[in-house]
C-alpha cells in the first residue's frame, strides 16, 4: 500500500464540503428544526455593571406564545460556564458585569415572540461604578469588579499575571549598543464569522441532552454544558453543525450559548434553538483583547539583539474565559522568532466592565507581534541596517533557544521564509522602486513592511492535557472507509486534510474515504479546534488508526495472496473477506505528542511541540491627503512543515492576509463607559476583495516536522499573525513615522502625516 | 472491580428509555423534521400482477405543492432492494407482482398533497394472470411469476428449496410402533407494531445521505440504500429513531422504505419523509409466511420418536426478501426440541402474487412448532401416554444430537423447562381439575395444552457472516462511560441490558454508563437486531470493550495506588488522570462467536452456536355455543441461559404469550385473488389485555451458556414460539378434536365442535 505514498501529500485535492456550501445545501445551526422546537431569546443587561434587584417575568409570561422564562434559579447544575477559571455565570444572579450579560431567557413558539417577550421581562438594577479601562482598573483604589477576587492571580482586578525571565535582562541591556523603546496599542477586532453564534438544545434519549451548534470546540461545550446541566459528560452530546467560520470566536462563546439553550430546553422539556442576531453577536460576544504593550529592545551595533523587556496588558473584559491562555501566548511570543539571550516579560490580563474577550486567530500573539516587528525596524533604522538584514541576523536557526529556553532542532524554517520572501519581493530593488515612486509623488507615498513571526503549534506547556486527539476508522464491507475525528471543519479545510491523510496512509483512492459528522459521543475528547492544531493532532490520530487498520488489511491481503502493491486497488475484495469472516473492521486511533513543559515561576520550558514560521512583505500606498492606506502588493512565505494541500494552505494564507489588513488598517470598535459603539457589521468596517492586492503571492518553505503527519505542522493562525504587522510597518515606512496604534485608518494616518516635516 | 460482579446480573434494573416514552417525549420516525423537508407518498400498483404500459406524472406535477415525481428511472444506483437474493425492485419498472407494489413516488410540501398527487399519477397497466396460492403455484403449467427465474432454486415458482436428511427416515418409520400423520396450515400474521414504517432521508454532508428511520436492522438498510443510491457504504448513514415495536416487521421492509425516501431526497435535493399510514402498512408490508405443512411422525410404543418426515411450504409472496432464511429456520426447527434419529424434511418457499412475506418473531419456526407439538399429542393419545411424559421421554439432554446432527453439550435446559412447567402448573391435578370441570359443564369446555420448543440463538449456519457485532466504549473525563452498539432498542430492552453488562463488567454504578444513539457510522456492521441475538452478540462486544477499557483503567489505578476494590468508586479520579495525562480513553469491542456450519446437500451441521428452550402450558376455556376460546391460565418456563434482567425477560415472555394467543386464536387476513382483505387494524383482531390470563406465571430455568455474556443466551422470539401451540393444543384438548389450522376463531372452533360426537 506504500506505492501511492507521495501522490496525495501536497496535492490540491478539492474540498468535498464545497458543493453543499456553494449550492446552499449545507445545514448551518439555524437550518435545523426539531419537533416541538421553541425559539429562545436572551434578556441581557443594559448596564455594564449593576446589581440585580429583581427579575419579574410576569408580563412576559402573559404572552400566549411564551412557553417559559428561565433565570439563574433554573440552572439545573452549577451556574458557571466552565472555560478555564470558573467565574462566569450562565445567567447572572446578583451582579451584571458587562453590557449584554445574560440575565434571563425566554422560550417561545417563534423567534419574534421570544425577542418581543424578552423585552417584557422586567429587571430592576442598581447601577454600580464602571471600570472600562485596564490601566485604570489596575490603579490602587479602583473599584474591584471581578466576580471572584480569590481567582484574580494578580490581585485586585488583575485576572492573570505571568512572567518570563530568561537570562538577565539588565545585563543584556548593558551589553547593548543601542536601545529602542516604545508603547503600542491595539483595539478590538471582531471575528466577523459569516454565521452568527447559534445552537439548538434537544432533550435526547435516556435523560441526556444533545446540542447541535455552530461550534469550534465541541468538547469544551460538552464539558461546560454538562456542568451547567448537572449531567455526566456521557449524557451530553455535542453535534457540530456546518460552521460558517469561527476564527476563535466559536472557541469559548458556544459554551455559553449552548448552555443557555440547554437550560431553556430542560425547563421547557422541548428543543430550544438560540441564534444570536448579528447586532447581539457583535455587541455581546468575545473579541480580540485590546492591548497596551511596552517594549524595550537592546542590540549591538551589528544588529544582534541582546535583551528585550516587555510589559503586556490585555483587556480581558468582565470574566476570565480564555484570557490566561491568550496571555500565555503573548508571553511566549513576545521575543518573536528571534534569538534573544535575555528576556524579561511581564504580562497581565485585567478585568473591566466590558465584554469578555477570548480566542481570536493569533490568540494574544498579534498584540506582541506588531510591537516586536516595529522594534526590529526601529533598531534597523537606528543602526542603519537593512530591515531584512537585521531580521536575518537574529532569526532562530536549528539549535537555537527560544525565549522560553527551548532548543529548536527540527523544522526551523524561519530564515528560509525570510530568504524566500526577500527573493520573491526582489527586496533591494523593491526598496529602490518605492523610493523612486515616493520621490516622484507627493499625493501618494508608498512604503514596504516586513514581518517575521514564530508560532507554537498546539496548546503548549500551559495546558498539555488539552493536546490530545482521537479518531475512529472502519472498513466498510464494500471497501469504503469511514473516519471520525473530534476536531471540526469550520471553513479551514480540516475535512479535506483528514481525507487526504487517511487515504494516503491506507494507500486507497481518496473518494473511498468519508468523514463522519463531528459528534462528541463518537470519539474521545480530542481537545479544541484551535491553535492551528487540527492537522497535526487529528492528523496523527487518523494516521495511528490507519496504521492499525492497515496492519489488519495487510494480514487479510496476505492470506488472500494479494500483494502489497495491489492492496489499495483490491480493497473491496479484502473488505468483503473481512465481512464474510466476521473480522473486526474498526480501529481507534490516538495522537501521541511531544512532551511540553512550563515553569510558571520563570516562564521557561519547552513551550510547544514545534513551531511554524512566516515572513510577510507588504507594499502599501498611502494617500497623503485622505490618509487612506491601501495594500498594493503582498508576499507571504510560510514554513508550516510539509504542505498537505497547497490550495487549501494558500487559501488559509490569503484569508489571513485579508484579516490582517483589516486589523491593521480599518477594524475598530470604540468603547465608552463599557459600551461598545457598534451596530452589528453596519458600523464595523471589514476588508473586502478591494482591499487585497490581486498580485499577492504565497510561498512555502517546507521544513519537515518528523513528528507531524507526513511532516506537517500547522498553518491556520500564522498568516493573520504576520500580515498585519507587515502592513503596519509599511504604513510606518510610507509615512516616515512611528506607528504605535491600530487601526491605521484614514484619520490616524492623516494624523501621522501631520507629525512629519515633509518638503512640500 | 470484581467485587460488584453479581449485583447487576439478573437485577430488574428499570429501563432508562421508559421515562421519555411514558412522557411522550421520545422521538419516533414521524417526529423528526428537517429544514426544507418534503413529504413523500408512494404510487402503488392496484393490481396483484400486471405489466406497466406507461407512467404519466404530468397531472400530478401540475399540483403546485408537488416538488417531484420519481420512477424507476430516477434510481441513481441499482434498482434493487438488496435483502438476500436481488430480485425486488425499489420501484417497479416493467411488471408489478403484488398489490401495493411501489411504482412511483411523489414528494410534496405536505403529506396530504403528496397523497393527493400520488392518486393523480396515471399508470397504465395490462393485467396478468394472478397466482395467489403456493400449492397452485407449484403445479406444472402454473404461470411463472417470479422476477428472476434463474434465482428460483426449486425451479418454476419455487424460490427456495431445502432439505434435511438425517439418518434414514424410512428405516426409522420401519422401527416405529405407531405413526401419526397430519397436515397443518397457518395464515398471515400482522406485526401490528405500534409505530408504522417510516423514515426521513436527508442529503447529508460531503455528498452522503443520512436516513433517520424506525428500523430494526440499520446495517441492512445501509447496505440496501447504498446500492439503490449508488453510493459507497461509508456515505450512507442510518440513524435509528425511537422505534415503536418491530417484531421482525422492521427487519427487511425498512430497506425498501428508506431506499424510497432516499430516491426522492436525491431527486428533490431536499430531505424527504416517508411515513406509511396504517392501512398502507398493513396492506403492503411483510407478514408471517402462511404455511402448509405435512408431518409424519413415528414412535415406539414407549413414545420414543423414531423418525419424522416433514414437508413445508411457505407462501413467500412476490419477492424473495428473507424467505430463504425464514425457510431455513423452519427446516432446522422441524424436529422440535426432541431427540429424533431419522429426520427427513423438505422445505420450499413459493412465489405468489401477494405481498412479500418476511421476518416475524419466530421466523419460520411457529409454522412447524404448531405441527410438531400437535404430532406429539397425537402420538401420546394414540399410545395412551401422558402428554407431558411423552415430551419428557424425547426432549434433548446434554450430549444429544439435534436434527441437524449438532451435539448439544452446554446449556441444555429443555427438560428443566418441562419439569418446572409441570410443577408450576400442578400438571396431574390440573388435568383432573379440567376433567372435572368438563364433566360438570356443557356450555363451556376446558382444555390444557403443552408446548416445548427449541430456538437456535443467532443467525446460524446459513449466514454465519452476519453474526458479528461491534461496540465502542469511552471513559469520559468525569468517570462516566459512553457506550455505542449497532443493534437497536425497539422496545425489547436492549439498552437496559447493554448498560447492565457494561456497568457490571467495568464494576461501576449503572448510572455512570450511557448508551449513544444507534448510527451505522459509529460502529462496524453489527448484523441485524433479530434472531434473539441482541443480548448475546452486542453483549459480547460490550464485554470485549469493557475488558480492554478495564485493563487500561486498572493500569492507571495501580499507578495511582488505587486498589482493585476501590476502582469502581474512585473512577472519576482515575478518569481525570487519563484526561490530564492524555491517555487514550476509548476502546472498541468485537464479538467473537462459536463456529457454525451447514451443509446444503444434507441440511446437517452445527446450525447455531447455542439453543434456548421453553415449555408453555395453556389452559383454555371454550364456549361450545359461540366457539369463543379464552385463555384462563398460562404457565411459561424458559431456559434462556442466565437471565440478565428478570423484569425485562418476564415482559418479553408476557408479550410473546399475548402475541401467540393472537396468532392461535384470532389474527387472520383472508386473501382473494392476491388481494388481502384487511382494512388497517380495523378489521384485524388483535389480542388485548382481556385475552391474557391475569394468572399467567413466568419461570426461568437458567442453564448458563459459557460463551454468552454472563451466561445469557437469547429470549426475544422464544415465548411467541411456544405460546400459540400450547393454546392450540389446549383448544384441541377442550374440543376433543384434531386442530390443524389457525386461527382458532369462533367460527372455526364451532366447526370443530360440530365434528365431535358429544353426549348431549
Amino acid at each position: 500500500m506504500n506505492d501511492r505514498r507521495t501522490s496525495l501529500i501536497g496535492a490540491s485535492v478539492p474540498r468535498p464540503d464545497a458543493v453543499d456550501k456553494v449550492r446552499g445545501e449545507a445545514r448551518f445551526a439555524d437550518d435545523l428544526t426539531f419537533p416541538g422546537m421553541l425559539h429562545g431569546a436572551v434578556v441581557r443587561s443594559p448596564h455594564p455593571h449593576a446589581r440585580i434587584l429583581n427579575i419579574d417575568p410576569s408580563t412576559a409570561l402573559e404572552d400566549p406564545d411564551v412557553v417559559c422564562v428561565a433565570t439563574h434559579e433554573d440552572v439545573p447544575g452549577t451556574n458557571i460556564v466552565h472555560v478555564i477559571y470558573d467565574d462566569q455565570p450562565a445567567l447572572a444572579s446578583e451582579t451584571v458585569r458587562y453590557l449584554g450579560e445574560p440575565v434571563a431567557l425566554v422560550a417561545a413558539t417563534t423567534r419574534r415572540a421570544a425577542k418581543r417577550a424578552a423585552e417584557k421581562v422586567a429587571v430592576d438594577y442598581e447601577e454600580l461604578p464602571v471600570v472600562d479601562d485596564p490601566v485604570m482598573a489596575l490603579e490602587p483604589g479602583a473599584p474591584i469588579i471581578v466576580a471572584d477576587p480569590a481567582a484574580a492571580e494578580g490581585g485586585g482586578n488583575c485576572f492573570n499575571k505571568m512572567v518570563l525571565r530568561k537570562g538577565d535582562a539588565e545585563a543584556g541591556f548593558a551589553k547593548a549598543d543601542v536601545i529602542v523603546e516604545a508603547e503600542y496599542a491595539t483595539g478590538y477586532q471582531e471575528h466577523a464569522y459569516i454565521e452568527p453564534q447559534g445552537a439548538t438544545a434537544v432533550p435526547d434519549d435516556l435523560g441526556s441532552i444533545a446540542i447541535y451548534g455552530s461550534v469550534q470546540c465541541p468538547f469544551y461545550v460538552q464539558n461546560a454544558a454538562a456542568k451547567v446541566m448537572g449531567l455526566p459528560l456521557s449524557k451530553v452530546r455535542i453535534v457540530q453543525t456546518s460552521t460558517g467560520g469561527a476564527f476563535g470566536g466559536k472557541e469559548d462563546v458556544p459554551s455559553l450559548i449552548c448552555s443557555l439553550a440547554a437550560v431553556m430546553a430542560r425547563k421547557a422539556r422541548r428543543p430550544v434553538k438560540l441564534i444570536l442576531d448579528r447586532g447581539e453577536d457583535v455587541l455581546t460576544t468575545s473579541k480580540r483583547h485590546p492591548s497596551r504593550v511596552r517594549y524595550r529592545t537592546g542590540a549591538k551595533s551589528d544588529g544582534t539583539i541582546t535583551a528585550i523587556e516587555v510589559d503586556v496588558i490585555l483587556n480581558a473584559g468582565a470574566y476570565q474565559t480564555l484570557s490566561s491562555a491568550v496571555l500565555w501566548r503573548s508571553l511566549c511570543t513576545a521575543a518573536g522568532p528571534y534569538r534573544v539571550p535575555h528576556v524579561k516579560v511581564d504580562a497581565r490580563s485585567v478585568a473591566t466592565n466590558t465584554v469578555p474577550n477570548g480566542a481570536f486567530r493569533g490568540f494574544g500573539s498579534p498584540q506582541v507581534i506588531f510591537p516586536h516587528e516595529s522594534q526590529m525596524d526601529l533598531l534597523a533604522d537606528k543602526l542603519g541596517i537593512d530591515r531584512a538584514e537585521i531580521r536575518r541576523r537574529n532569526l532562530l536557526i536549528p539549535g537555537d533557544e527560544t525565549s522560553t529556553g527551548q532548543v529548536v532542532a527540527d523544522s526551523v524554517g524561519a530564515l528560509d521564509t525570510l530568504d524566500q520572501a526577500i527573493e520573491m519581493s526582489e527586496w533591494p530593488s523593491l526598496l529602490e522602486r518605492v523610493a523612486a515612486f515616493n520621490a516622484s509623488h507627493d499625493d501618494r507615498k508608498r512604503g514596504v513592511g516586513l514581518s517575521s513571526v514564530i508560532y507554537g503549534v498546539g496548546l503548549g506547556g500551559k495546558a498539555p492535557f488539552l493536546d490530545k486527539a482521537g479518531a475512529t476508522m472502519k472498513l466498510e464491507a464494500d471497501g469504503s472507509i469511514a473516519v471520525a475525528v473530534g476536531t471540526v471543519e469550520m471553513g479551514q479545510g480540516l475535512t479535506t486534510i483528514m481525507l487526504q491523510l487517511a487515504a494516503e496512509a491506507l494507500g486507497v483512492p481518496i473518494d473511498r474515504v468519508h468523514m463522519a459528522p463531528v459528534d462528541t459521543s463518537r470519539v474521545p475528547d480530542s481537545g479544541p479546534t484551535v491553535a492551528s492544531r487540527g492537522t497535526m493532532m487529528s492528523g496523527l490520530a487518523v494516521l495511528d488508526a490507519a496504521e492499525k487498520l492497515k496492519a489488519r488489511i495487510g494480514a487479510v491481503a496476505s492470506e488472500l495472496g494479494i500483494s502489497a502493491e495491489e492492496t489499495g486497488t483490491r480493497l473491496p475484495e479484502i473488505a468483503s473477506s473481512f465481512w464474510l469472516r466476521n473480522l473486526d473492521p474498526a480501529v481507534e486511533g490516538w495522537a501521541e505528542t511531544e512532551p511540553v513543559s512550563w515553569d510558571p515561576e520563570t516562564g521557561l520550558g519547552d513551550a510547544y511541540p514545534v513551531y511554524a514560521y512566516a515572513t510577510h512583505v507588504a507594499e502599501v500606498e498611502v494617500d497623503t491627503a485622505t490618509g487612506e492606506a491601501h495594500v498594493v502588493d503582498f508576499i507571504a512565505v510560510h514554513d508550516s512543515g510539509i504542505v498537505l494541500n497547497r490550495t487549501l494552505a494558500t487559501g488559509q494564507v490569503q484569508g489571513g492576509i485579508a484579516q490582517g489588513i483589516g486589523f491593521a488598517l480599518m477594524e475598530e470598535i470604540p468603547q465608552r463607559e463599557g459600551r461598545l459603539i457598534v451596530n452589528g457589521l453596519t458600523t464595523y468596517r471589514l476588508p473586502t476583495v478591494q482591499d487585497v492586492a490581486p498580485s499577492t503571492k504565497v510561498g512555502f518553505v517546507e521544513a519537515p516536522f518528523p513528528s507531524g503527519p507526513y511532516g506537517a505542522k500547522g498553518i491556520g493562525e500564522v498568516p493573520l499573525m504576520a500580515s498585519h504587522a507587515a502592513v503596519a510597518r509599511a504604513v510606518a515606512h510610507a509615512t516616515g513615522t512611528r506607528v504605535n496604534e491600530y487601526p491605521l485608518d484614514p484619520p490616524r494616518v492623516r494624523a501621522l502625516f501631520a507629525t512629519v516635516d515633509r518638503p512640500s
